[in-house]
């Protein structure tokens, strides 16, 4: 397993973790010069961020400060009511596949969709298996764009507990047997998979098969992204209460060994939601202490 | 699959669902008398709620009643940081066999824990799998002594959002795996088995396997159990924010089908925890509610 006491060389900001500074919006701009003045490598932008300053812009600011992408977030949220928003979906998937070739990410993240209306606040029907089902045949014909444009997909399976609005693949089993199924590789295979997936020790820390999903993943590099942040006790929000590293229960380190085995070597991308605590901060302290943290509790 | 639509014969009350009325503790006899008013045959209480009333009188009232149990809650929480720690779980555990056995219960539920500290908000480490060996054992001490008093276990997955500070057995296919392991079954096996699982949609809904688990604990009579509430969207609590039946986003019929499929004819038990909502309610309302639901939406 790499050494990541010393720098923070393998560090990547997710940049939803600065979304906010001392409780206001914090331009991408002002994200990218932060983490340049930091050394951080590397980013994983989110797409309303990228709107929000233009693509052109954000990728030429990128280019100049030599920045590289750990992955383009995101896609997904396939399933839909009707016919037309199944097709809206995929239109707008696959804008996010051109933003990611500009951007020269290596993978386009994708968190899959659920129950449609349910993250508004009213699902419009209860069929979990028919929403598994949209996002398989969504992915299906994404897929087909994704390798025209040599642009690999990366599922991430979320926490069950956002099985109903967010993400209805919810384990790393779940997800291979997708990429299985849809992207079947040759044993031995060296090259990257088309499909792949995202690990987050966030959404799958609790998880009993997570190793040997971990190592199922490694046979066939499927893993295209490593994502880490903490859980926290209590959790107070679904959604905007994550932790940073070291400040929770996750024993990030024993999960890293556990990809690195498999021959990942990329970058450990922190990605945290914190409205009440880290997007109250200045950025500049949190970005501080993710490099603090990177180099002692991932 | 039964039809619940004429009556409320197989609706079972945990008492945690009315454990508070207009926001202020009731206790258990009130709760025990609501329920006889209207005609509930069964309830699954509260450790807690018996203790504050005393077992003696709490075993009158209910046969006064005629109530049954569908369960009684709960043993569990086996892990700890020291050996004193789990011997003093394990002590208190035969306690709750005593009372299950005092009350005619079917089953004592078991929640089994998880990290030791981290429901006080301080986890004394992070090793899961360490916990998850404790419940094992701890599981396996108990195991003799429920046997000799023919009074079976029933492990209880939780969501795994519970995992860090409630109980790390977080899928079926989880627990039924312990089942398997200590208390084996002969194939075509008919009496009760010593250990068992209680199925709770609220823990289990989301679980692409569920239904393939459903119908491996029924073959070997495993589902000692069967709770129901629902997801709300959005929940805003981790524990204290289950719905209604038919207020949420869970497809209960769906699941009551794979259930009974595999033979099991027992109690629908009403397990409901919500600060915000129903226990701010009276409780009358709030059984009233139970009963239509059950009729409506189970």
């Amino acid at each position: 397993m790499r050494d990541f006491s010393q720098d923070h060389r393998w560090l990547s900001l997710n940049t939803a973790t600065i979304r906010k500074s001392r409780g206001q919006d914090l331009p991408l701009t002002s994200i990218l010069d932060a983490c340049a003045e930091r050394g951080i490598r590397a980013i994983s932008p989110w797409r309303d961020q990228v709107h929000a300053v233009g693509l052109a812009e954000v990728s030429r600011r990128i280019q100049a400060h030599g920045l590289e992408l750990s992955g383009y977030c995101r896609g997904g949220m396939f399933p839909a009511a009707d016919a037309q928003g199944l097709q809206a979906a995929l239109d707008d998937n696959r804008r996010a596949l051109d933003e990611a070739c500009e951007l020269n990410a290596p993978c386009l993240v994708l968190v899959v969709g659920a129950l449609p209306g349910a993250l508004q606040g009213q699902a419009a029907h209860k069929d979990l298996a028919l929403a598994r089902s949209q996002v398989r045949d969504g992915i299906a014909a994404l897929l087909e764009d994704a390798r025209a444009r040599r642009m690999p997909l990366a599922i991430e399976p979320l926490h069950p507990m956002y099985a109903a609005d967010r993400a209805c693949v919810n384990t790393l089993a779940q997800a291979l047997d997708l990429c299985d199924e849809l992207d079947p590789r040759q044993p031995g295979a060296s090259a990257t998979p088309a499909l792949g997936v995202a690990v987050d020790v966030y959404h799958t820390w609790w998880d009993p098969l997570l190793q040997a999903g971990i190592s199922r993943a490694g046979r066939d590099q499927r893993i295209l992204a490593f994502h880490v942040c903490d859980w926290l006790t209590p959790t107070r929000d679904l959604l905007n209460d994550r932790g940073m590293m070291g400040d929770g229960v996750i024993d990030i380190p024993r999960i890293r060994g556990w990809v690195e085995a498999t021959g990942f070597a990329g970058y450990s991308e922190v990605e945290i939601f914190s409205t009440e605590n880290w997007w109250q901060r200045p950025h500049e302290e949190v970005l501080d202490t993710c490099i603090a943290r990177h180099r002692s509790a991932v």
